[in-house]
């Protein structure tokens, strides 16, 4: 049990605090799981409220057994039911009037509906996820020695991948050894993801047409699963010779997550798989040199962009057909969808100490997805890859 | 892949359309994943429209390409943002005005209020959430054999589990080999819950002490996990010789979810132990005598706590000192959270072909946890369990 540093957990709550005095956010409640964890150091069934100024307020429901034993650097209180709250806040000085800011992307509509009308009927509510997204984004050095924890166990487990594949092996076969070895080297296994409906199960191992079926959550590669239940991800389908066997994971440790995809295949690719993958070498080389502090993320989308439609590649790119996905990069961290987003529109620029799952992929009618992930950590002098296997295709 | 009968899901949209009608909502939009998969068979990034009277419409974000190749037993429409979906719907004369019904309980909150200030703003929003649930308690004989399907696979992999236990395995190796069998016998991975925060993965494979450890999601055991990032589950505790060994696991198969625990000890248990199982055993036969169609959810609960009473342990029951939680059995099909929920103020009276984890758990202090848990179909003549691996303590 690694937890963050005392101090550390602090100067995220002062940042926060600076962000609420500036957006006018008298009261901040936050109760994402994730949320929970980067502002308090502790997953509770509570609140942790936060004003702009002073000491937070950990608001408890469960579990109450352990929270006794366990020393937190800033005080807590007991609840069984949320209309406790407002006394309890109000006794310790915490927000009598002005805006409530509540994680408004993630909390569901009937619970912000009870506080707007029953608890704080008086009082805006202002949506505070925008700002602990922006501020997430920059990560600390404990932040990144955990990614790189997760960067490192998935290494070797793609690595291994080598030892199971083989043709007459299905995707499902592999998934499972694959996902088994993850967690015994610490893989806690759940994947927090913010996006509603972004259902996520450790990541996609496709091979050949698997590899084109884009899926009902925001990802370039997706596959069909084997039920209508859960339909992404592996499915049933046995790995053939001369397919791509494409495998993306991602691990997560102390709640800190890494992505990465690597390629395999029986025998030998066809002609045109390895033409795509000379272009993806080129994204990532590219990618390399320009990804900077201060570049805005659009102005990178758009020059690998020009890369992709001088190779005449455009309908190829990010997804099938239709369904192409409209970035080339997303942040991790707490959760597999953080910011910032190598998208054409996303406002905020590069900026040292973020840490980028960048997957240039290309999903080629009649073969299947050709692409790697690599997930780095943005420097002044360039990008530092924080997952590190080979990135090549592995022919067996 | 074996799909939800094509009448079933038609049959399943009027029963709803009949609450709509009751409820005065004009138009219903179904977006979350187990919501899509009930009512249209299909999962999607998109919205199920459906109004009191006629044809459903599906909106689709994505997939557009594989939903092109899949029949369907009702229109669909194509859409890049949720702004066009005022105009696509009156087209089709879906919902003009009168009142929206959107699943409140797991919306989020923003987007809840960019269909009401932005989208709908003359139209009042109703939860829809109440009526789905209340419908998705009685399951169909597709259902019944598809939770039969994952309870299959949990009873297997839950004697199995007696060839893995021996003194020095850590909880995480014994977690991750159960979870390794499921998955190569179907489980799908992803375990839905409805509530908020309410994180689960597989279950919580526990030992001892662990036993006792209360999480931060509405469960009676919980554990700590191995990480502050994930706080429950198995963590890094070895078996030992005269602890109880709890299994407490999720399969889902094609969607549908069972839900079983079991126990193991390596060499015997304390005596305190064994009084108290022989109290878990009059539990589930006092459970199988009185459940039936009819009876009140509160009026069964009371029972049992009667009878958990009159042997003294109602401290000790459905959880650890204050972390006890207030309920005995809970509904399980799509989400591992489902109505009923056997708690003292549950409203709607118990029926036939509701399908109920029912999990009567006592927490002894210096021992750990001691119960059973079975997934049951109520029939007009009793309890039908669908997880039938033999209620006992495998002693090693």
């Amino acid at each position: 049990m690694i937890p963050a540093p005392e101090e550390e957990i602090v100067s995220r709550q002062r940042y926060l605090q600076e962000l609420l005095a500036e957006a006018g956010i008298e009261l901040a409640l936050i109760r994402q799981a994730a949320d929970l964890y980067y502002y308090g150091g502790i997953i509770v069934d509570g609140f942790l409220a936060l004003g702009p100024l002073g000491e937070p307020l950990l608001l408890v429901r469960r579990p109450q057994h352990r929270l006794q034993e366990q020393e937190l650097p800033f005080p807590a209180a007991f609840f069984k039911d949320i209309k406790e709250i407002p006394a309890i806040l109000g006794q310790v000085g915490l927000g009598h009037d002005g805006a409530l800011g509540m994680e408004l992307d993630v909390m569901p509509a009937a619970l912000y509906r009870r506080f707007r009308e029953q608890l704080y009927p008086q009082r805006p509510i202002l949506d505070l996820s925008p700002l602990i997204r922006r501020l997430r984004m920059i990560k600390s050095p404990f932040e990144i020695s955990q990614i790189k924890r997760a960067a490192h166990i998935l290494d070797e487990v793609l690595v291994s991948a080598v030892e199971v594949i083989e043709a007459g092996v299905s995707e499902l076969e592999l998934a499972a050894v694959l996902e088994y070895r993850l967690r015994l080297k610490g893989h806690q296994g759940l994947v927090r993801t913010r996006g509603w409906n972004l259902e996520m199960f450790f990541g996609h191992v496709l091979s050949g047409a698997s590899g084109n079926q884009a899926a009902y959550v925001d990802t370039p590669s997706g596959g069909t699963g084997f039920s209508h239940g859960f339909p992404q991800g592996a499915g049933t389908k046995l790995l053939a010779p001369g397919e791509p066997i494409s495998v993306d994971l991602a691990a997560c440790v102390n709640g800190y997550i890494a992505d990465e995809t690597r390629l395999y295949v029986v025998g030998d690719l066809p002609d045109p798989a390895w033409e795509a993958l000379t272009l993806v070498e080129k994204l990532f080389t590219l990618y390399e040199q320009e990804a900077r502090p201060g570049v805005m993320p659009g102005d990178l989308y758009h020059l690998l962009l020009e890369e992709v439609k001088a190779a005449g590649r455009q309908d190829q790119f990010m997804g099938f057909g239709q369904d192409r996905v409209l970035y080339v990069g997303h942040g991790v961290g707490l959760e597999l969808d953080e910011f910032p987003i190598i998208a054409a529109k996303f406002p905020y620029p590069l900026a040292a100490e973020m840490v980028i799952a960048f997957e240039p992929k290309f999903f080629l009618p009649g073969i299947g997805m050709i692409g790697f992930e690599d997930t780095g950590r943005i420097t002044p002098d360039g990008v530092e890859w924080l997952t590190r296997s080979p990135r090549q295709v592995w022919q067996l």
